[in-house]
């Protein structure tokens, strides 16, 4: 393979949403004295992102960034939860909570060693402010964040992969998306990119109920993001 | 002042492209037995670049990245100059020189200092391939590159400072643009950006005839990047 960069998908494949945001929320809950379903309003919170982006996708609504789609999502949910007492400032504390998600224990480990041979970079839905603030909190070593919002497409939209591997002025099959997500890999193997799958087999919690394992030949399996790191030669 | 990020100018600012290329043609052209005025021609490559982008800028030509606008014009200064004898790969393998440039002896060190408050980044007119590369080979720590490509505007067009704070999505009075170019100082203070100069007084060799101390009273005057980070507290 003559691969130059590992793009990766980022949500669930390089850090832990779910348990950041229920862990983070739970502690600012208890602190406050605030009663409420933290966890189910993280499940509903990210039950909500597909929906959002594909109204987008559909052209049902213009052009709008992950940080956004997110908050809109968050009042609505808050609203219908009845939680109450909520400030602007404690809803934007709570929106930027994608920006403060915490990696899985390999991913920084294992980036860093991928580093050494190849550009590693983000091919994410998350807009770029959110990306940068992800990676200085977390430690996540990119070379380049995919400008998701200058692209105007969300994944599974062919223009994503392709938008990424033209800003890097590489051909598809020099490009690798590596992901949690058979889906997404499908979308990226269609249009020529190469593919790496590791599982995140607690990402969902106990909803998850999919991407336990390989559903394709994809080019690499690995067990974490540090087995693929090793896989590729690092 | 609120400056959340520090954004720089990198040819001549943070990288030394004319010290780079000279060092890198003469010790090239030298293993191969290649006479040739290779100083004359980095000067003539450099002075090439202001008048390309302006093409591009005044819609004479269409959206070009910078890689290529390199290529057309040094295959232009190569047939005027009689360097006879290169080949497709020798001639792509000059013009990646722009991303193999060499850092000033402060840049990296300074740029560690700023990351560790600040978000920082390019705001460069190179595109994204030739900066990943360059960041890659000259250990730039940078949080975020500037994707001008998808801009589609250069420098000191105001699109690229307020594209910058868009991805950003900070207010421009929360982003500092630091350059050793005071006219790229003014583009970004005319629409609200936070100013800070270094002076490189050997960039143009002994060609240099201005930029050898600031213009105006910019928000912060620093003799280079490390000296930047210690007036802006880290």
């Amino acid at each position: 393979m003559n691969v130059q960069a590992v793009l990766f998908d980022v949500f669930g494949s390089v850090v832990d949403w779910r348990g950041s945001l229920i862990g983070e929320l739970s502690q600012w809950g208890a602190e406050r004295g605030l009663e409420a379903d933290w966890t189910g309003l993280v499940d509903a919170w990210r039950g909500a992102y597909a929906p959002s982006m594909d109204r987008v996708r559909r052209g049902e609504q213009p052009w709008t960034v992950l940080d956004d789609l997110h908050r809109a999502s968050l009042d609505r949910l808050v609203a219908q939860s009845g939680i109450k007492g909520l400030s602007e400032a404690d809803l934007d504390w709570i929106n930027r909570g994608w920006h403060r998600l915490r990696p899985w224990p390999d991913s920084v480990a294992g980036l860093t060693r991928l580093k050494t041979r190849f550009i590693i970079g983000t091919l994410s839905n998350g807009n770029v402010a959110l990306l940068v603030d992800m990676a200085k909190n977390a430690g996540l070593p990119w070379d380049v964040i995919t400008p998701i919002d200058l692209l105007r497409h969300y994944k599974p939209d062919r223009e994503t992969y392709l938008g990424a591997c033209q800003l890097l002025r590489l051909q598809p099959g020099e490009v690798m998306l590596a992901a949690a997500h058979n889906n997404d890999l499908h979308a990226a193997r269609a249009v020529g990119l190469k593919t790496a799958f590791f599982p995140r087999p607690t990402e969902y919690g106990p909803h998850q109920s999919r991407d336990f394992g390989a559903d394709e030949a994809w080019d690499v399996v690995a067990a974490d993001i540090a087995d693929l790191a090793s896989r590729m030669g690092c």
